[in-house]
């Protein structure tokens, strides 16, 4: 007779933010783990440290759902740092040379398991993924213990995927994981300015066929905005809408560039919007209308983009940009609250990307993505408010354990599934080349 | 016969950012340190080991100046989230009623030794604060090791010391720290709303007579330049300007609402401008034409402001958000760059307290304020530029090294100045106290 303990993880003594309606906060709480899924969550004194196999004792620190990076392009963290501050064109001229010789599958593999780290360590828990070699990207957030939401970019007009049959391998992408436990697919197709009618018509279809969401950039730029208009006579928004492309399972990324109504058309539609706040500053883009957004009840997921736009992965950044910037720009402090920018990087990214069922919140029967987060440093003292402490002071590096699908991922800052000091060493082997490929520019390179 | 080591410290093997026009830029350097100053920067093999008393091995490190916080309020980290999200006139008042109540000398110091050491664990050598009771705030900064630019706040309207002389204890810290190595005396004056004319005037004398700068808040809110405008038809710029307060050595800080013509005029003026761009996002009051500014050649510094209104103390944050905001805002990516961020948070700090001939740059004969930036976290791999590195990607916990006036005061990531768990103990106490007398929103309070 074996004695099996009844749980496989439990976390005690901590503070939880649960993003659960009806029991959002649980000053000393706890929370179980088996087989994968969140097992019960409530008070400490439900619990005891013999009823699991692991047990963290997080007296000082703060238990909440994983973050979810709900748009980024992970295997650009090859390119970080490579060309910034100079103007949209040349840059992204710059990007798509780099990409057409370094994104290969190997390169894509190993600079996404660099991202899906560094990701880790702040605390994201899953990623939205959009780039080249969909399937290289995947087996680098498998070793590395990442929740994927992942599917074949479908592009035409730049890089090395054009011209190429798009629907046998997003099909084949689609069913090989449609059931699998952390690589959820999607279908993604860059952008109305980049994609033929044709492809996206194909890839709205597909998205109805499996019933899973469609991913897509728009109205990141005002350039990208004209460029239509100059085509077919329709901003991004109203050209998806012409073809019966806004719909609940469209997730529309960045909407920096709304026109008079798309606000209201966006929320009418049940169309989820992906905010991308830093990226689109860095980028000189713009800044999205996300208050009027939220106030029309449009669900909002955010994101980091890549890192070459960014330049970290860390959602903590960006929750608190996203909480700042929409207040300065308003005048109004209560614009975007901490609660709100906390939603925003949890249950809100998890439903943008139809996993609210799945993940987002600390509740019984979603699967165990949970994180805790260290109250130590000086900069989280003193404490009152748990959401402005979270948002306006907490930072990636105060993430101390993750757990992602019930598997213990970082612990207590050690990351337990990948070689970290390699995965790094790897991709600066991959940056020397870059930098020798492209020697102009590189005096301040170190 | 005793033999002494040439140099006190000695840091080697790293990449050096100099901020010094000549050489800003050393790919494998060294830097020495004796007597407070800095002795010599050079090539590596300039160097070695034996040279110094206490060498620090720097090979996968960034040697940079230490930064210049230019404005905050150090104390405030008491109140840091406790009342967040809420209008400005609220949030102010309950601010100043807190103050009121718990701004004593002796929490002010527990509360400024905290923001102190916080500034120097994210490489923080120098503040520039305003608060009640400067002596305290004074002894913090030499208790923890840092370098402070401080005077007493004149102040009229609010707060528990106004109606006071102001002349006296204004003379009074001013002479106790004139020829001080760390303590640098200015006057200050908290804005054209909140004093008086003669108050304005007094401070302006003074500033005059001692040869120092005179730092007010200036044009934060569209509320204040209201007020100012209903009470003496000029903006606070304009009435500064009709009392001849503009001059070189007059440091405005905020300088967010600027009216037509008012950059040129401070431009011409030689004054200079403090940018607190998360506070000013935070607090819902707009934001700087910082890069209007920058063109016109106004000096410009970087300040955090008071933890209650950001709420963090990290300067590379701040660089971060100054340059991709003004980006977005502009939707220009080259507004401000990061090398331009950079020189606001170092040297164009310096020169807009005065100190930019003792302190800011990485040159010879200048007192030696220098920090290392270990480069071996995920977030910054791989590297490529060193700007775009450190503004866009370095964070404040990368900071292993400080050395303030020529003294270790973070070594390894490890302070030696004073006792860090001590120091958060006594402020989480002040915290308890806070709590109790305010009871009102405290359901999510941890």
């Amino acid at each position: 007779m074996t004695m099996t303990a009844p749980y496989d993880i439990l976390i005690t003594g901590a503070t939880l933010l649960t993003m659960e309606a009806s029991q959002p906060f649980i000053s000393v709480g706890g929370i179980a783990i088996k087989d994968g899924l969140i097992a019960d969550v409530g008070p400490a004194e439900k619990f005891t440290p013999r009823q699991a196999r692991i047990t963290i004792e997080a007296n000082n620190q703060i238990v909440m759902p994983g973050l979810v990076n709900a748009h980024t392009h992970a295997a650009m963290t090859l390119f970080r740092g490579f060309t910034d501050d100079i103007p949209l064109e040349p840059w992204l001229n710059k990007v798509w040379q780099l990409e057409m010789r370094f994104a290969t599958p190997e390169n894509v593999r190993k600079g996404s398991r660099l991202a899906f780290i560094e990701m880790i360590r702040a605390g994201v828990t899953t990623a939205a993924d959009m780039y080249w070699h969909a399937e290289a990207t995947t087996q680098a957030a498998l070793e590395v213990g990442l929740r994927l939401v992942n599917g074949v970019g479908i592009i035409d007009t730049v890089g090395n995927e054009g011209r190429q049959n798009k629907e046998e391998p997003t099909r084949r992408f689609i069913e090989t994981y449609l059931n699998h436990p952390t690589v959820h697919p999607c279908v993604q197709v860059h952008s109305t300015y980049t994609v033929t009618t044709d492809s996206l018509r194909l890839a709205d279809r597909l998205a109805q066929e499996y019933h899973l969401p469609l991913i897509t950039h728009a109205s990141e730029t005002r350039t990208e905005v004209q460029t239509l208009l100059n085509r077919t006579g329709k901003t991004p928004i109203g050209y998806l809408d012409a073809l019966g492309m806004l719909h609940p399972g469209t997730v529309l990324v960045h909407c920096v560039h709304l026109q008079e109504g798309e606000v209201e058309l966006l929320a009418r539609k049940g169309v989820a919007v992906i905010h991308c706040p830093e990226s689109n500053l860095k980028l000189g883009s713009g800044i999205a209308p996300v208050p009027a957004l939220l106030k029309n009840g449009v669900v909002l997921g955010l994101g980091t983009d890549g890192a070459a736009s960014n330049n970290d992965l860390d959602l903590w950044g960006e929750m608190r940009t996203a909480a700042l910037l929409h207040k300065g720009v308003t005048e109004d402090p209560t614009a975007l609250t901490a609660l709100e920018a906390l939603h925003m990087a949890t249950l809100g990214g998890a439903k943008a990307l139809g996993l609210d069922t799945l993940i987002g919140s600390l509740e019984v029967g979603k699967r165990a993505d949970v994180i805790t987060i260290s109250l130590d440093s000086i900069h989280l003292t003193p404490r009152y408010d748990i959401a402005s402490l979270l948002v306006y002071a907490a930072k990636g590096g105060d993430v101390r354990n993750v757990i992602i699908d019930g598997k213990l991922v970082l612990h207590e800052g050690k990351l337990l599934t990948v070689d970290e000091e390699q995965a790094k060493e790897e991709v600066r082997q991959i940056a020397v080349e870059i930098a020798a490929f492209s020697p102009d520019d590189t005096t301040r390179f170190i």
